[in-house]
């Protein structure tokens, strides 16, 4: 192949996968079934029923390759998708490399981020099953914005708990939600009984996702017309993310690139790192690709380089079914880092069992490096990074310097995961020299 | 043509066009030249030397057609261009109108609007001649944002006076201009000494950008390694934006549609209007549309539809040309309405020209309104608009219940300038029942 001068790829809306890639199907060995938390016996889809509908919990389950996209979910996705991929040529100047950098860019989502690829499903099958309402957490603030918007497309409407140190402290994430016609709650709260043992309990907590998630599933549980739902770590929610992927390599292809050399991408629940490289993961089981792929966590929460691999439980009441993860401990809070969507306590069960099964590598890194990669790239490319995806970016920076320095031309695909225009309080902070290196 | 049943077109990078199209040399009279302050004859080249590059002050004069993008320009376009352009069926379907919608959309530029497009041939003609500074001033913050970026781009470094009432109010534009590596500061200030007197003149004023224009000029003036540089108004800028216009003509032929019936944008210092109308406006003078042009502007700040077309001064201390133009006077301070982009008190004269002689139509739009279509088009379409492009949005809307009343199908093409997340305030007023209607 004959390497282009193009500096992005966009394919056309035919080029939308027509089905979600499922891991599962082709893994060396089955990973851990998910446990009900009270017979701790691998979890029936009637256990799921008060959370999810039959959609999405027959999904969690799935053995099966590929699934079938619905055309209704598809007509969402024509709204931003194919999203684009750069050849990020200007940032590669700026580091002096000789290696190649390609950008797999989620951030023009409705959004700004990934996350709107499984809210749109998510809502289109508890529809499809006579929901009305849905009901979840958010960190960030980037999965409760992108179901809000999913809920809007489908008539529903959409509660959401946010963490209060973000609620607070990002309030514009809270007015995008109010905008697509979300209903915001800072957590814990006094809605919900989790909630108020959480504020009894923790008087001055910042807030956790685990304790939205608590707080989340307890309001969805007694509303017979409400589902619970959960925007990164359970199966399900890696499938949809495999868009991302399955778009990067026909990306790559049209770059007149070989399969790339390594792959980076932020891990926070993991949907993302799962959704850009498990159907690059699939290259590399069938011989098509020896890709390393790097998962990408911030120090302050890295639950892959510094967690146990234990069934642990997914919120910090132990409401959720047990899951086999990387983990921190359910009651882990980190520091209020700025890479809100990296603070989750553990890892997604299908990520956690490609990394325990030597199929992935993982890194921590240090929350000033992020941000150095953020900026420079900013001023390279001309866009502003997410904060989580910063991380990303600062894998790809080490690994270019490394081939800069043993003389070699890598490709290297680094996933930017979101935009960083509702991040601009935490670049404003690190230019000002007043950022912590949690 | 058959029409597509696609969402979005995206046209390839060898698309993006090759010139920029000059409307001056198809106007049927030529448009009144700019004067100089002392002596009131027409502006001759040597007297805007201390002010802009020779590169654009040419281009400010010319009467070529076509005068040709350079390449390293075109290189930084391929960063975001083209932009795409919407069929907004789902929009549609909202309003219930028989009227088809479509929208060329700016908001995915580095800094989220259309003034990178004239940003970044502004820095690279003064890089050219050898200048390393670039002083600008900024309303809403877009367009020092936009040179920021743009300076960046070619290694200059930029200053940027923000009327203060934005940069107090909106600090996320701020930061975003910090991250390209701009420098601002609060307009009037006390750097200047324009800035100096309008303080003691004005204690209390929260800025315009007729003040922070006098400021801008000033402090470039007295550098002879400076250049100053305008994000509206002159001719050249109107030139560099007509990349919209000729994008959008070969998207709507994408699209299987016939020249567009209705033209939709919003127009403050007139440099988005005139971006997106120039090459409509080309067609219909030449036969091959009829498309009905129409200025958006709010009603605080009315310059087409309620100022006088005269010789007027660009700034607030009189400091610039005379330019004929529809104004509201030099010393026009308009309410602190929340789109910061359309509160200048002039029009470019090349649009205002256009309008006198019958070739536009202007409304002027009620924020209340504005707002109201914004949010509908957010949630109908997963993009939350700029400000400024919900005076747009609020015009499209009119027109398509019009067409629904009388049952016809007109095209109606909406030019979207920017997105809205850097203004979620505004948005949390106007859902909050807060926004006063001025």
């Amino acid at each position: 192949m004959t390497e282009s001068t193009l500096t992005k790829v966009v394919l056309s809306e035919d080029q939308i996968p027509t089905h979600w890639y499922n891991i599962v199907a082709d893994l060396p060995t089955p990973p851990p079934p998910h446990l009900h938390p009270g017979t701790r016996e691998p979890l029936a889809a009637e256990d799921m029923t008060a959370l999810f509908p039959m959609g999405l919990i027959a999904q969690e389950a799935s053995t099966e390759r590929w699934i079938e996209i619905p055309e209704e979910v598809r007509a969402i996705y024509r709204l931003w998708r194919p999203s684009p991929m750069y050849r990020a040529r200007r940032f590669e100047k700026a580091l002096g490399t000789t290696a190649k950098i390609y950008v797999k860019y989620e951030g023009a989502s409705p959004v700004g981020s990934h996350k709107t690829n499984s809210a749109v499903p998510q809502a289109y099958y508890n529809m499809l099953e006579g929901k009305t309402r849905l009901v979840t957490e958010t960190g960030a603030g980037q999965w409760g914005a992108a179901l809000s918007f999913a809920s809007e497309m489908f008539g529903l409407s959409c509660d959401v708990f946010q963490v209060r140190n973000t609620y607070e402290g990002k309030p514009y994430r809270r007015m995008q939600m109010e905008v697509f016609g979300g209903k915001v709650t800072p957590s814990p709260s006094n809605r919900t009984h989790a909630g108020r043992e959480l504020r009894l309990k923790f008087p001055h907590t910042t807030g956790s996702l685990g304790m939205a998630i608590s707080e989340a599933i307890e309001e969805a549980v007694k509303d017979p017309n409400a589902s619970y739902a959960l925007g990164s770590v359970l199966n399900h929610v890696a499938l949809h993310q495999t868009v991302i992927g399955q778009e990067a390599i026909l990306q790559l292809e049209a770059f007149g690139e070989r399969p790339a050399d390594y792959l980076f991408a932020c891990a926070g629940g993991g949907s993302n790192l799962a959704g850009l490289s498990f159907p690059i993961l699939r290259e590399n089981l069938e011989g098509r690709a020896s890709t390393k792929i790097v998962a990408c966590e911030p120090k302050a929460a890295p639950s892959l380089t510094e967690g146990e691999y234990k069934y642990d439980f997914g919120d910090s009441s132990n409401m959720t079914p047990l899951l086999k993860m990387y983990t921190l401990g359910a009651d882990f809070v980190p520091d209020p880092v700025h890479a809100g969507g990296l603070r989750y306590h553990g890892m997604a069960p299908l990520v956690s069992h490609c990394y325990s099964e030597g199929l992935m590598d993982a890194i921590s890194v240090k929350q000033l490096d992020a941000f150095a990669a953020g900026v420079m790239y900013a001023r390279a490319e001309g866009i502003i990074p997410a904060s989580e995806s910063c991380h990303a970016l600062a894998g790809a920076v080490e690994q270019a310097r490394k081939a800069t320095e043993d003389g070699s031309s890598p490709v290297i695909l680094v996933g930017v995961s979101g935009n960083g225009q509702l991040d601009l309080p935490a670049y404003h902070e690190f230019i000002q020299g007043k950022m912590a290196d949690s």
